[in-house]
């Protein structure tokens, strides 16, 4: 196809990477680790981040903004919290940079240092926490449902865009409950909302699940989570939501008079997505040819392309195009007529296959005279000849079948990789020779899931809470389990 | 009115201060400098964002996103940027904490220095350019037309909500161009778009002009800007756009094909506003009761405030009430309902007065039975009784009108604060007295410039592009001078 994109079967890392830049999604920077979006990869987060900023706001959670430093010492306060943080920050100490004195450039200027360092957020909850006890006197304050859109960075080693960068956008969620059940709610709540937004708006099939104590949030009593499949058989953590008990609220000392007069601590939840999601839907849809869009996210939904001599034939072609581009805009579908006179046909084909667009229309002379156009569907590639009059509800017809169809064709990619297995040999060969997931029994304990994270690099993704009952043996140790987990190799 | 507020009469900085806080638009943080911006703020902010957001996609702009750091070396490249930038800003110097040895909490792991620091962004014309180089090679690629939403940091000694702090957020725009023409008529056109958004949305007048040499953006050719006069007789700078010419492109080596197959530097622009442009609403509408904000940038446009005894009272005004909350909304109007029954009526009317909720409606029994709404305006305080029948063409009429009455109420205050004086006594008196923009003949130095400035506190705000031809002589020295030129002194 032109497109000299390296195929999935043979290097389905090599085919993420090409595929992210070659489509113009993001690109690395020279700042190590850190990534640039580029429009049309921003375009698509813009669209994700609408259709989760509705879905908060219809739950009754507000937007705010916190600063993007942190006290070195508000990471202390809370024990476990910057064990998990402390170690991948960058961190400022000092304000102010000057000329070097031999002319050689501009040094950081000595006297310039902080009098305590300044972490640049990993995550806000301490900052936040430190807000909270300002604005909560009082059940009545109760509950607070706050959401921030904002950039975080963990100084990871090994990067990818998206996937894992020291800098990334995301939403983080912050609430604060006056009792434990409502925060758990909540915490629940969230759960489901992200599962919601990623298999509607991304056709990306999720399993919502609880985490094991070692996969927990650094901080949290429970982390519950959504992960989803990739192609290549390697799970994606998708989005985490947390109950955080009174830890934070203790640390930051937030406590509230309750309707009977007394003092308590406050009950808190936190969650987020992040452009870690970008990297979820690339590798869920996208085929050897590139990009695959669900059309709830596609910048463009139609593309239409005119083929034509000279420029009579581009007027004549224009005049049948110009009112069904405004028509379709009316109906709030977003198209492009690309009249370009600088790019052949075939190079534009090739391009919106690449770039994932859901429906292309061509118009040539033969459609001129016959009234058709040339109507192309992304997923299936499959083409065929539709009546000018009709054009518009076959397009509406494709979006609505484009959407479903990928989010079917993944559910059944999915549901053909969960495998259930009853011995730790036969765990290994799924893995090794299937992947996926896995359904096995495990004995609870943190020994056992360490011992099968070193030996298959498989980690337990989650306790799914749909999990039926069934008695079993742990298939390392042999000790009684009441239900099976999900493992799998993830990103 | 117990908002126990101080009057802008007393302290216009206290006042403004208190307001901030007390109507829940932003609060100082535990970061020095940094503020937390609180929902009611925020939710400000978005809209403003959104208008914005669609003007720029209007004008062909697309989204993206660069990284939050810049490498110190890419500062230096362009050398008045630097001389401008270096002086205030974060510096990042190590990418990890460790426990203290003496157990005595978290430290900067001195094995963890970065070979080179990394400046957290104050803008982003290095690293982006540093980008372009990669995206431009052609004529082709040009017009590049690309924004950014994003926080930035420039370590101010002293700082105020929304008006000066170390972290604020913003918008940048970086465009690069083929022809210098095409840049310049880029640079004008935002300052115009600018304009247009602050005063249709914001309902605060400006006066646009381009800036002195010595009020430039450090790298800019020409910096466009539009001011606008707060209450307290004081200039605020709203928005700039800068002509960067090839400064950007040479620094970083940005070169494209020409239609010619010439090898060329890129003409560059680069233009923002922050949230400094919350300060500016707040300072330029509101009042000794509270905020007044335009209706096009309130969170809340109609509060319902239900007067009652008991519940059988308040079940039959919500009767009432709930199918016209549903109407507004389906006509796109944000009201709120409030039937807390923790709060008074009075403490109800204080809040939404502080808050500057354009309409406020009370239903109580009277009004019960007479078919009528009490239906008071923020803007001018007066208050009408309406028939139920005529309240939502009521509340249509009034959302208008107030829009359209505090822009009139600003330009007229504006109109009353700018002064043409002819000498240099008159000038000192007027800034004394008076306050506001004044028009005076300048000579066109920059000592001149400098002086006016040491001796009054007054600086150059603008040459404004409306500017009559005026031959006249410069106040302080007598030189020849062309035209007459803004002064004020500035926030
Ligand atoms: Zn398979
Ligand atoms: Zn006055």
């Amino acid at each position: 196809m032109g497109k000299n994109l390296t195929k999935r079967s043979d290097d389905y890392s090599k085919w993420y990477n090409e595929l992210v830049i070659k489509a113009d999604l993001a690109e690395n920077s020279g700042v190590r680790g850190c990534m640039v979006i580029k429009p049309y990869g921003f375009a698509i987060w813009e669209k994700m981040q609408a259709g989760l900023d509705r879905m908060f706001k219809e739950t009754g959670h507000e937007n705010a903004y916190f600063p993007l430093f942190i006290p070195k010492s508000y990471l202390s306060k809370e024990a476990s919290h910057v064990e998990g943080f402390a170690k991948e920050c960058a961190v400022v100490t000092h304000y102010r940079l000057k000329n070097a004195e031999d002319g050689s450039g501009i040094v950081v200027d000595p006297e310039a240092r902080l009098e305590e360092e300044l972490i640049v957020r990993p995550t806000s909850e301490t900052i936040i926490w430190d807000t909270y006890r300002k604005w909560i006197q009082s059940y009545r304050d109760l509950p607070l449902l706050i959401n921030q859109w904002a950039n975080v960075v963990r100084w990871e080693m090994r990067t990818r865009l998206f996937l894992r960068t020291a800098e990334f956008l995301w939403q983080e969620g912050h609430t604060a409950h006056e009792t434990e059940n409502e925060a758990i709610k909540e915490a629940e709540k969230i759960m489901h909302l992200y599962a919601e937004f990623v298999e509607e708006h991304m056709a990306v099939p999720v399993i919502k699940g609880i985490k094991t104590e070692s996969e927990r949030f650094a901080g949290a009593i429970e982390t519950y989570c959504i992960e989803a499949l990739m192609q290549d058989g390697k799970a994606l953590q998708a989005g985490t939501s947390h109950f955080l008990g009174q830890n934070f609220a203790k640390a930051f000392d937030v406590k509230f008079a309750t309707r009977d007069g007394k003092q308590e601590h406050v009950w808190a939840t936190s969650w987020g997505v992040s452009t870690r999601l970008m990297g979820a839907l690339v590798m869920t849809h996208s085929d050897d040819n590139g990009l695959v869009l669900p059309p709830k996210l596609a910048p463009i939904q139609v593309v239409i392309v005119p083929i034509y001599k000279g420029i009579e034939q581009l007027e004549a072609i224009s005049e049948k195009v110009d009112p069904l581009v405004k028509e379709l805009r009316n109906k709030g579908i977003s198209v492009k007529f690309d009249n370009r006179d600088t790019h052949k046909p075939g190079f534009k084909f090739n391009e919106y296959e690449l770039k994932g667009v859901p429906v292309r229309l061509a118009i040539g002379q033969r459609d001129m005279e016959n009234g058709t156009y040339e109507v192309a569907r992304r997923d299936t590639l499959e083409k065929e000849t539709v009546p000018m009059d009709e054009v518009i509800s076959k397009i509406e017809f494709l979006l609505e079948d484009i959407q479903k169809n990928i989010y079917q064709k993944a559910l059944e990619f999915r549901t053909a990789h969960i495998t259930k297995v009853d011995s730790y040999d036969e765990f290994k060969t799924v893995l090794e020779e299937k992947g996926g997931f896995v359904l096995a029994h495990w004995d609870g304990t943190l020994e056992t899931e360490d011992r099968i994270k070193e030996e298959t690099k498989a980690t337990i993704r989650c306790i799914p809470i749909d999990a039926e009952a069934e008695v079993g043996n742990c298939m390392v140790t042999g000790k009684p389990s009441s239900k099976r987990v999900l493992f799998a190799k993830a990103y």
